[in-house]
């Protein structure tokens, strides 16, 4: 097998700000493949914690996905004692629900049932904001949800191509995804001073100075953030939405983390339920998409490919394009949806399975690392720490024609066997070096992450002082 | 639940050629919603036989590519003593493929031990000729394959509008796909009379035809076909790649029946083995995509959502794209793949697993009606029938507004209980009236079908005689 092969295991990296990331992609790969050849290194095991992939993280599918899943698939299984009595009665439930009875038929665009099943966790998570089945559309994860919508909205060239407000820092396959479609990326940046917080001013700044290129029309926002774990507070929402009113901004919320809240007494609040909270001026007219998924939350199912948009307040005619393109693709396992019907109705207290339901925890907490500055934040499977770098590492990668946080990062991998995302790959300011470290993982894994981290650091900060 | 809730499960209409038939569909849905209410009818159950899904049609799902599945989702199967050890092995052998070791995870464009079976199947079945893994993407069902694949082609507006040489007839979701992406659909005519055959001089006018209004740049064919059945001989392929090569037109070859050959002593041969027969001139330099999908063939996983496109002869900036947007979108659920590798790969005789597998099957064979004419195909899952109605039907038609297969269909639906599709929505030749029946169901199911149709086709052409 060629060393070529593993690149499909990965996505390419996007070229918009992060070339000299591809470099460190490809030293992944043919670490690993020299590590699986039995390079001998000073580590048995290499930790890849770049992506947020619980379950490449260490952490355990739950037994109640996988047990419901395999009853609708086999339900021969319906005959086993050793399965619970919910598990079999949740299966039952879905395959009455799945066209004639089976998951192997063409289910085009979302189980009425599962489409139900989330507009009852929407009005429940917002505290009774009505949900309608006609506004969810199911899909093979958020990336391909994010994907349909933006394909509809995103035209033009030049003055007139549209553009997307995007924070900085971001995860790079939705910047991937604007480059794919001939969006304009108009980045705003995330105030690092302020805990990541996203500030207006800063959003009016950014859509000023789009207008000389393009046409903005949508605001993306991600909450709680990636990679920063930023969550945002009512107040901060409730000013985005009247930024978006004013200048009539379509807004696309990411909250697929909006299941995971990990800082004491901080609150996840959904755009939706500020939206509709702020009276029919802005409830009636705002647009908004907002975005789910099961690749993330408790459950981390990300092979599974099953995600939701729900779509507020969309002129007739686009909604009706969306439907169709939704229809078109026919693209949504009826098995993924199995699993996001279980993400919006888990196991209660109670329930037979529930014990073994709430057992596996994506939430840990973080430490922080010395000679690094960390702006903790409360939501979401990432860390993102700032790397104070001295001036002869600085000069160091200068000579070696490469990045300063990409040069960390491969010796990282080099002399530790462990992967991180290098800060660039996200977007950053002028002169500042990042890392993510993806926390959603077992506390034993995170714990060896940040040994080796804190040897190889100490190291690295001794070699260039 | 109220009515147009059913609309999501099944594909909205094509716009091109089809309006009318919006009708029967809302007609189906009301009526099946109807049926459900306990509205009285002479016959118990209605028999929805429209589409190209198996398990729709009441064929049971494979019982190894069900138990394999249901083993890679939840493990602890492996420790069941009622699962074959060739289920067992398979799944522990998927598993020890997946990226660390559970379905759970991103693998964003394709498992690589998948697509190494997908190439050995191809080569097999291609008597030698070989296939590279980096020629083949995954994806969830070849529906999305081809729009994949049309998406970077497809361009530009009026004389350059990107054309699609397309059968008449053709099942109506690769019509609308083409209409999605805004290409301009340039119709070729089967010909009934000669068994529904593909005739170059029918392309050559079509092409000809096109050149006034567009750019034709693709040749579609669908072998075998989809409604006809009808099975390209080599000859037929090498005419239509000869043509491809003088024209520069890049084949898609649409091959998702290849499995599911009925007529005694006919053969599929795909396009890819006959242009790599025809030596360097053709082989070098030919483009052609070729689509496979679990959805068809011996499994029937509609569900599951899975298939994959080989891509022969690309230029190497296109394929870069291809790569690229397939890995941008990375919508592929690990289970399809799983799927796919038992589909390229089944049980072999001796095997515990292998009788439960050869046993089920699609192939039924169609008994012909009275008062209507028939070209038998000898592949794939329909049997696409000509009507040949009377005068006062067709005047009964036009004082109705309505089509007269379209009222065919509607009456027999009302009267019988069996949705079938109407000529109308694959396109046929003015004055001409057929119905499309899937006869990927049981025998028993079928002869119900036929019994009805009958029953109803006479009493029909009697009211009309
Ligand atoms: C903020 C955010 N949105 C969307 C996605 C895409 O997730 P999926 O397509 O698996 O649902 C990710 C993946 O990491 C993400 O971090
Ligand atoms: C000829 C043909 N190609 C492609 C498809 C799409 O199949 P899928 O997307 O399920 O693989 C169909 C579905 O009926 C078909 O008949």
């Amino acid at each position: 097998m060629s060393q070529n092969r593993f690149q499909n295991l990965y996505p390419p990296m996007p070229s918009i700000f992060m070339a000299p990331t591809e470099i460190m992609y490809d030293a992944k790969h043919l670490f690993l493949f020299s590590h699986t050849q039995g390079v001998k290194k000073p580590y048995k095991e290499v930790i890849d914690i770049c992506w947020g992939d619980a379950h490449s993280g260490g952490t355990k599918p739950l037994t109640f996905v996988r047990q419901v899943i395999a009853v609708c698939i086999y339900p021969e299984l319906l005959q086993e004692t050793t399965i619970a009595p919910d598990v079999k009665e949740r299966a039952r439930r879905l395959l009455r629900e799945c066209p004639g009875g089976s998951v192997g038929k063409y289910c085009v665009c979302g189980i009425p049932f599962v489409q139900d099943g989330v507009c009852e966790f929407i009005s429940k998570r917002d505290g009774g904001v009505p949900s309608y089945p006609e506004d969810i559309f199911i899909c093979s994860g958020s990336q391909n949800a994010l994907m349909f919508v933006l394909k509809l909205l995103v035209h033009g060239k030049g003055l007139a191509q549209t553009g997307v407000l995007t924070p900085i820092p971001c995860y790079p396959t939705f910047v991937m995804g604007l480059t794919e479609l001939g969006a304009a990326m108009v980045p705003y940046y995330l105030c690092e001073d302020d805990g990541w917080c996203l500030h207006v001013e800063e959003l009016r700044r950014a859509l000023a100075t789009s207008r000389s290129h393009c046409n903005p029309r949508i605001l993306y926002v991600i909450n709680p953030g990636n990679p920063t774990g930023h969550v945002q507070s009512r107040e901060s929402i409730e000013e985005v939405i009247r930024f978006a009113a004013e200048e009539e901004l379509f807004i696309f919320a990411d909250e697929v983390y909006q299941d995971m809240m990990y800082a004491e007494g901080s609150q996840f609040v959904s755009y939706k339920k500020v939206l509709f909270e702020m009276g029919p001026q802005y409830s009636n007219t705002v647009e908004l998409a907002s975005f789910h998924s099961v690749s993330k939350g408790i459950m981390g199912e990300c092979g599974l490919r099953c995600g939701y948009v729900e779509l507020v307040n969309l002129d007739p005619s686009v909604k009706q394009s969306v439907t169709s393109a939704f229809n078109t693709e026919r693209n949504t396992a009826v098995i993924g949806q199995i699993a996001l019907n279980i993400m919006v109705d888990p196991p209660k207290p109670g329930d037979p399975s529930y014990p073994t339901f709430s057992q596996v925890s994506l939430h840990e907490t973080v430490e922080a690392l010395p000679g690094t500055s960390f702006q903790a934040g409360s939501g979401g499977i990432y860390a993102y720490l700032r790397l104070d770098l001295p001036q002869k590492a600085l000069l160091q990668a200068k000579e070696e024609g490469t990045d300063p946080d990409l040069m960390y990062c491969s010796r990282l991998l080099e002399e530790e066997g462990v992967c991180l995302v290098v800060g660039k790959e996200h977007g950053q300011q002028e002169g500042t070096y990042h890392i993510r470290i993806c926390i959603g993982t077992t506390s034993t894994r995170l714990k060896e992450v940040l040994r080796r981290l804190k040897s190889f650091h100490l190291r690295f900060l001794n070699e260039f002082s």
